[in-house]
């Protein structure tokens, strides 16, 4: 089974995700700056979840890069993937309109943390596919990378009820990780996971 | 004339009803645990009809996957599949948000039903172009596993009238046996189908 | 330059509009018939559109199917095209929430004209290119049928102010005749719109 | 790494874009010709957006056509873009339902200045993949169509609050420029911008 339409439609549900996201950018009637200052906390929270989404296309995109063919165990793996990626904008924006207070933020954690673990689950579902000694078993190899973001996520769950900035931080902090691509730290990780970090 | 389109064109719409389903779940206003308890069942069913429009989309993956061309009445036959399934969000919403009761639950199964019909009406009309000896007539063959689908939905619909939870315990059933691939089922159903059923 | 990419555009646009339009089948309160009832004329209005924009990708299909390159003006008249038909869901929303009333029937006939006219303009900007000789050229043909259409469009607006049903059912008969492939008529237009005409 | 998911995904996104726009279309409750009226601007600023966005897809295409391969950073480099056409309806919407205030023309100039920018940065970091020499380092070139649209936007974002519609002025004129393909202009330019302006 060919994985075109499965990249076609991945693309399409992601595509939608990251574009209504901005439908929660409501239109102010003011047209002073003060009348945009509400949406502030709004507009944050959407270029963190648009990174985020873009963090998970590309690597998406890397994944099914290195992937020759699915099944409907993969099928399923793509389809939960999309589910957690579906909630980011309910999150976003739930965070957003509440100035990042303690329990959104904790579930805005843990629809990352979730969609973390489907893309491992996915990733794993492929390996299963294509077998230990394929090229991707190798790239996808340690996932140090992944494995650090799914600790600090479920980290930044508790932490968000301690200080909600905390957990901001570590949104922030994670995200950049993934945003810019440093060649040390990308040396340092090995090069077999070259083929799926941050799209280098 | 290829079918390269009539994929890319159903991917779309299918990755935009699972998507917009999303859009129900009205961000609450307050930020603890409580202000999230009204959105439970509206949560539950976007999960049910999510699993639904996903089973949708993995079947439709496997019939195309056995077609080679298409023709106008295919075309039609699709359109009407997608026009079933573009009422999934409007009752998936109507039901959650009224927390299950008799008519909702009803029509939510007619709209099932007249999903199955449409998918079995799209089959037929591939098959009568691919010719009854080609390998997609003999992959659907008895097509047991839908037919039991349909009789169920159209059991669920009166029943939903005498206990709506019968109804929606149907609905659940029918999802996990397509969700949860049985190699005992898919044994017992014949290899005929393998091509068709639940991704396997 | 190549088809490819305004395929897969015009994919994406008209399989959003064909499922925007159902946002406007707002969620009842009621959970009764009685509560479903307001929605029968939104419903219908919905049923006749996306036949519309049904028939519109089908034609699309298989005017771009005949088409082997792309230039700039083939890429706006085809945007064009899309802005006309972009407006359907407003249209449709409008006349489906007034009850079919003389100046929404008008205005739904104007959108649908302009979407003819539209579809012309792009099939001609396409013969430009590949020549008068081309298969295209011979296949467009008299285009007897876009051209009833187009014409019963326009007596359709004037209508909408005498009588709104005169509007409606002209929209009704134009939908019928594209949607049901009847041979005889096929026959009457002559072999060489065969690949234009309702997908046969 | 194949540039076919980053065209499908840009797609997705642009189509998404242009289609939601159409939603600030609220449906009017009379339906006379005043109940219309109110409409006017928001479906003026709809037609100069989508003509925007028109162009950026076109531009797009074009810059994609003379690309061969892509990474990481030119995946960033679209994602950047397509964060700003993202923003893009929501400053339309806020521009019509004001009457094209100062503000908010100020604001749509930096959301377009901003997309052209983000642009330039595609197209380079294409063309440091491709190298100095390639086809589309040729073609790109000096990019004086672009360069001028870029600063007509900065000076638009000051004479907004001069008067509003010099603002709106420019954007019109910035807009037919790229939507008229002068045979004259674009020998002006030179031949080697031919692969990117207007789709000539």
């Amino acid at each position: 089974m060919g994985k075109g339409r499965l990249e076609a439609f991945s693309d399409g549900v992601i595509a939608i995700i990251i574009t209504i996201m901005v439908l929660e950018l409501k239109v102010p009637h003011g047209t002073d700056l003060a009348s945009l200052r509400p949406l502030l906390p709004i507009f944050l929270s959407y270029i963190l979840s648009y990174v985020f989404i873009g963090i998970y296309w590309n690597n998406h995109h890397h994944l099914m890069q290195a992937t020759r063919r699915v099944n409907g165990r993969i099928l399923w793996a793509n389809l939960m993937l999309l589910f957690w990626l579906s909630l980011v904008p309910f999150v976003t924006a739930w965070m957003g309109e509440n100035h990042f207070q303690s329990l959104p933020m904790a579930v805005y954690g843990g629809v990352l943390l979730m969609s973390g673990v489907s893309f491992v689950f996915l990733a794993r579902s492929i390996i299963a596919l294509e077998g230990p000694h394929s090229q991707l078993a190798r790239a996808f190899g340690s996932d140090r990378k992944g494995l650090v973001s799914r600790v600090l996520y479920a980290l930044a769950i508790p932490l968000a009820f301690v200080r909600p900035w905390m957990a901001g931080a570590i949104y922030v902090i994670v995200a950049l990780v993934w945003f810019i691509p440093d060649p040390r730290i990308e040396r340092a990780l090995g090069k077999e996971e070259g083929a799926r970090v941050s799209g280098e």
